[in-house]
């Protein structure tokens, strides 16, 4: 981050269709911490931070402390005018199309999701409340389309990851894209960059116009892991359960490529909400896949979760070692039961009703020192709700690593401390410190990675 | 109405983007007085009513007694089931395009507007709560189109006018279509209709896709004015007062057409905001317009502008005879003047931030006998006032004519009492008369028309 | 045509594909009698001289004298220079679109028409190279689309026709379009004009975008049957016969209003054609219609067709009297045969290879004064070959009646002469008589009708 | 090749806008040498090689011996019916859209070339003539869009490059994408690919839908060069100096990458033409460019310009050295002065008319042993003769290299023998060796490249 170009540039909403009203305008001009200003500057920065190889939140935020955004409302619309922002985010001058569609997604996404929270009709004290909620702001952004046949393929994975294993994401997403299956990532580097990119040189291939590449984020996460400039739907949702409850509830079909504690988180996630009872015979294909080199480590996933949510878990998932085409095969075929499966039960295609997601997965997790702290990590736990426990435990170490508010957190009081059965604690001792090993953790270049958690058996 | 097709028929969004969330269909599932559920059976009858000739909204509703509509969630997005419906929209079976367009739009709007209403953002005691909330109505309509030149042209007139004023607006419609502007009218016969059809044609002739005919219509006028199926935007504002403010803040200059009492309300709302102090120089091109028939009416219209208003509320139009191509031209110059302005002032070309609209303006009226007898109708009052009473009067006259509750009052209790300065009541008596002499109150093939109004002086 | 409004203009093809070799530009540039330049300025002034109520192709071309078009390379591509350009065809001094495409329409033709001509695959001395000849105008003029399902309707009838039947066609045209089919005529007012103004209505309320209005015209019939605003697709074939031809390959279906001798000719060409022994398992709907007040004429037609060709040809056609969307169903049936017999013999929806057009009905006929007065009109004769025959006399009389060459003809040598037997002279001097009497030979306004022909029985 | 997997499909054209007579489809049906059909086949069958890492035609040709194409008319379009056909040009059965496209592009080339060489308009004795040829078919494959601005950039270099060379042809094709501009190259795989591959991500990064990916090829190249699936728009000119003449004549600017005989051939083509007196002041943008380790190729190849043709020719164009957003602002400087110099000249921006072509370089040039051993390669001529000369003693080993017949050529007399100037012969020698060493004549993964030539001092 020594060399910081930055540019002043004005920014017209060209092909977008937002319009604010005077009073949402306003709004958006009062600045002061935990305003909408504040929230709006911080995405926006992320957004416009698309180039650089950095994985800090924080470290992003002080560079560029003298960004700043205006809001004006002008004949033609909204138009944005930008202070000291990152140069990367321009070609010549001119900000890269993309980056200006982004811009106005996060500036959509920010006010429905601050307008919204003041109606009255959205009651996010009970599950179907919070999914409602869910649907209201992916309908608002348009991310739902009625009348498309299920073909979003979620893929999960590490944003540090080497050289072969996102070489390997790439051709993955080729061939789903030779399939004409779109894709939906959290929208960072890695492997939520590569299958879009396989994807969309697929999609040229098969004259696929409007191939759609929809990345999921959050205020937390986006700033430490920037939307790459190929994703052409940008949500951002208010926090990491909403963003987690929108992957599963409009992808159908998910493939988790290698990844670090976050990808543990998503996984965990997933796999506690397909062992509720009431999911037992929903469809849901999932497939863990790598090059050959990833092999160990997917295998010492796979055994983590035997060890600790037993074999019925291990049923949800099909393990593919360097395959591409067949992750694509078993994918598009699984993706024939979710559609036959939704016309049986009249269930939409383009939200996932009929799955059942406990209140326990929905309610956001404070990572607190005390919260780490004090999970039931036990085997004595039905199994849906142990996942739960260790999906924040995941949850924690994302935000201790990467996330503005985590780091402050452990510079302030050390690392977490995360109790429990030995049982559960030691396998995930161990597949903490493979993390570890592998630089899965964060992205290479920085100083050697100090663990922000303990693990106390 | 004596014979009576009906069919039973399921309808799938087609091309539509409306998608409703759980909550929202069962919310129009409970049926009941006063719900959602008779609003929208209520807007849906009207839409499918389209080919009709008959503007009397009870009777209609009670020609359809046994209409139903039901709502499903299904694969592909929401199904509407129509039982006993008017046979009239259907082509050998099949629900013509934009009549299914029009009906998921109804859906739309009845159910934002509903939600919206519960919003705490929503401040309807203020004239600017008011103005904001019919821009979210529009903007989640998708009405609101960014980065458009001013080229909405709004047309007033009559939904009962003879067969030489309709040839007329026609020609009108093609002249602004060859012009590449737009039409905005009230969506429903006559007046509504004509200039859409013939910018459909001139439209084709200069190879414009994407022409808009938008129609903005309100629960209780639809149902008597059902929209002509060239309409491709329909939008259905909750009340009169919103419907009115729609027009004024979307279009970008306004054709008068003769008309009857609907015609004069608008007009009058439309001088009492563009006399306003503040909105003195927002330009704003009005232009009334005949054949040579109509020449006399619009002397009378224009004197009793004269007579009541001044001299003042003359300036703010031109008169037009038989001149279609002028009407254009004139039109296509006005509209320079409001883009100048915009553009200077950094006002949004789609919503006419800058014009003034007291409250007055803004306020329901509710046309009771009472409220009807207490209208203060005297040469005192600063013009814009007078003109927002005498637009009352006029809305009272239309319910009475052919909206549902009107008709029913009137039923009830005898025409309504207007008093008033003898100075503003011998000009409106003579206006009304001629209005009934020349048929401009009610479509023709009923019985002679029966004043639901006394002028007491 | 006493007042003449003219203009200058330079016009640029924008959205039109069309481009020129430097060669074609030069040669489009040499002017002389029989240049092609002669034949595009005439072209160019019938596609600018719309609007006018005048079927005079030798008055037009006189009226425009000083009429000149010059062709110009530019960066953008070709530019037109008008000079002297009738008025008719802008809009405050821009011309319309339509009419913008139909001259490079007309440059596209003509330049390859006069190519094509000079290449050796084109063998015009045998039936199936005409036929092939015809299919690469059609071709190169982007008329043939594969992969589109049967639905272009040809509609012929009287480009003289009175309100009732104007309106009557437009009806029709509704219907069709509501029915998503699209429309082809010879591109001219009345009949030519009035289903496809009909139909673009119908496809507005059925959003259908790109529906097709196809005109097919020649050099001949073009300056007096100006092609009307509504065709989006022409195509000027070199003369008469291939017009024929071009009509019943591309079209899938077919509709005959009232007209006068023109009608008659492509009624009588179709019924040839159609009782060739070869064609005899081939659908093709045929529908004579036309309002209340046209049964007569109807009849009489019908009558005359038993009279001369038989019982077996008017099997070939059914008569519908007002009733319009009985006549579009009836349509989409037959069109339904003809896709279930095409694709049983794999044969092209977009061309009508299978249909059998024998020599006598491909080869260009003269309408001299000595070929008109040596027309075998016998009963003697084959019955298609007998039709043949009275397809070139009416012929003859069109030309005489309104094309520049037919009109010096006459004006020179006096009226034609017909001959033939009096079982077949009786039954058309009464139809031709019938005509007259109706107004269907000439445009009114003009004065009282001179026949160009005389029959001798 | 050992391993040959072949399928059996059949496959329609959907989306494809070709269609042919039943004459044409007749004439595809004739087998038999030098027909057609063979010409065909055998571009098919590279077209459907598209995977392959061979650059061998004979090879590919032998290996494919049983491969059969069949064309059949049907209801929608001309249906291919292919028998043991290369199956890496489906997925799971189906064709690509691209490879399927490019099957009816050859189609259209092959069958419009044939029969535009029987017509008497083309007259390719004169050089006028055959640049009207060539724009014939260029216009006939709609490559050429009236109304566009300058952007189509030409790619030359070699198919065999190394990794690092591979990937910097890709960001080069970035910032070429990133400012909007279109790809044009020989459409085979390495610098044919890299740059339309680069492009692609960053239109779908700009929101660019039609950008345009444009090959051009011929019967002797494409079987060695098969298009890579990128390319959007496939042309198949007849020989290879009409394809070079394309390439100058619809690329607004050429960027050279390293390569090998075939690079050296257009380079040498284009240094001839901009070196023609006519062509002085005639702006055509030329960079030379690769990554750091390509700087010894370039300088060697800047050195043998310089020691040939003179210093004159080394004005015609810049070298950068690692620097892909450079290239590409340097391209669109260029483009700029082309935009301004054909609109002052009014020379059309879709097809270079000025630019002044000798017949020297449009007359094909056929290799055998005895036009090679008689080229005249000596400093006496003036320099573009001295450049045409060289650029057939490329052509020739390109041909002994990788086509066809030319590798028949030396398998039956050996390789060609080059004589000259030792001022000539001694770089050119020098430069053939080191293309030798840098693996650049042949795709590796063969056995050791045998020299096809000899140079004779």
């Amino acid at each position: 981050m020594t060399q910081r170009h930055v540019i002043n540039a004005s920014v017209s909403p060209k092909g977008s269709l937002e319009t604010l009203s005077q009073r949402e305008v306003q709004q958006l001009s009062e600045a002061g911490s935990g305003s909408i200003y504040t929230l709006f500057r911080q995405c926006a920065l992320a957004i416009l931070n698309t180039g650089a190889h950095v994985d800090n939140a924080k470290t992003i935020l002080e560079a560029y402390k003298d960004f700043e955004i205006r809001i004006h409302q002008q004949d033609r619309g909204v138009r944005l005018e930008l202070l000291n922002a990152p140069a990367d985010a321009f070609v010549d001058g001119e900000m890269i199309a993309s980056t200006r569609e982004m811009l106005f997604s996060a500036l959509r996404d920010i006010v429905y999701t601050e307008n919204e929270l003041d109606s009255q009709r959205i009651d996010l004290s009970s599950s179907q409340g919070i999914s409602d909620y869910v649907f209201h702001l992916l309908r608002n952004a348009r991310t739902l389309r009625p009348g498309v046949e299920p073909k979003i393929v979620v893929c999960w994975g590490g944003h540090s990851i080497n050289t072969e294993e996102y070489k390997y994401t790439k051709k993955v997403g080729h061939e789903l894209g030779l399939r004409s299956l779109d894709i939906c990532t959290g929208c960072g580097p890695g492997v939520m960059k590569g299958p879009m990119k396989g994807a969309t040189i697929a999609h040229a291939k098969q004259r696929i116009h409007g191939g759609r590449y929809l990345g999921l984020t959050e205020p937390g996460i986006i700033a430490a892991e920037a939307p790459n400039p190929i994703v052409n739907e940008l949500v951002i949702l208010p926090d990491i359960e909403k963003r987690l409850e929108a992957f599963v509830r409009v992808g159908h079909g998910i493939i988790i490529f290698p990844g670090g504690a976050g990808t543990a988180e998503e996984f965990l996630y997933l796999l506690g909400i397909l062992m509720h009872p009431s999911n037992q015979d929903l469809p849901f294909p999932v497939i863990l896949t790598g090059p050959k080199s990833a092999a160990p480590y997917l295998d010492q996933l796979h055994a983590f979760v035997g060890a600790t949510l037993g074999e019925a878990a291990q049923k949800h998932y099909q393990i593919i070692i360097d395959d591409p085409a067949e992750v694509a095969r078993q994918m598009t075929q699984g993706l024939k039961e979710v559609k036959q499966f939704r016309r049986e039960r009249n269930d939409a295609f383009h939200f996932n009703w009929l799955l059942k997601i406990d209140e326990g997965f929905q309610r956001p997790f404070d990572p607190t020192h005390a919260n780490m702290a004090s999970l039931g990590l036990s085997r004595d736990l039905p199994p849906h709700e142990l996942a739960a426990n260790l999906r924040r435990a995941f949850s924690g170490i994302v935000a201790g690593n990467v996330k503005d508010k985590g780091i402050r957190l452990i510079e302030e009081h050390g690392p977490y401390e995360i109790h429990g059965d030995p049982a559960i604690m030691e396998p995930l001792d161990r597949l903490l410190q493979a993390f570890v090993a592998q630089h899965r953790m964060k992205l290479p270049g920085g100083a050697a990675y100090v663990p922000c958690y303990r693990v106390v058996t």
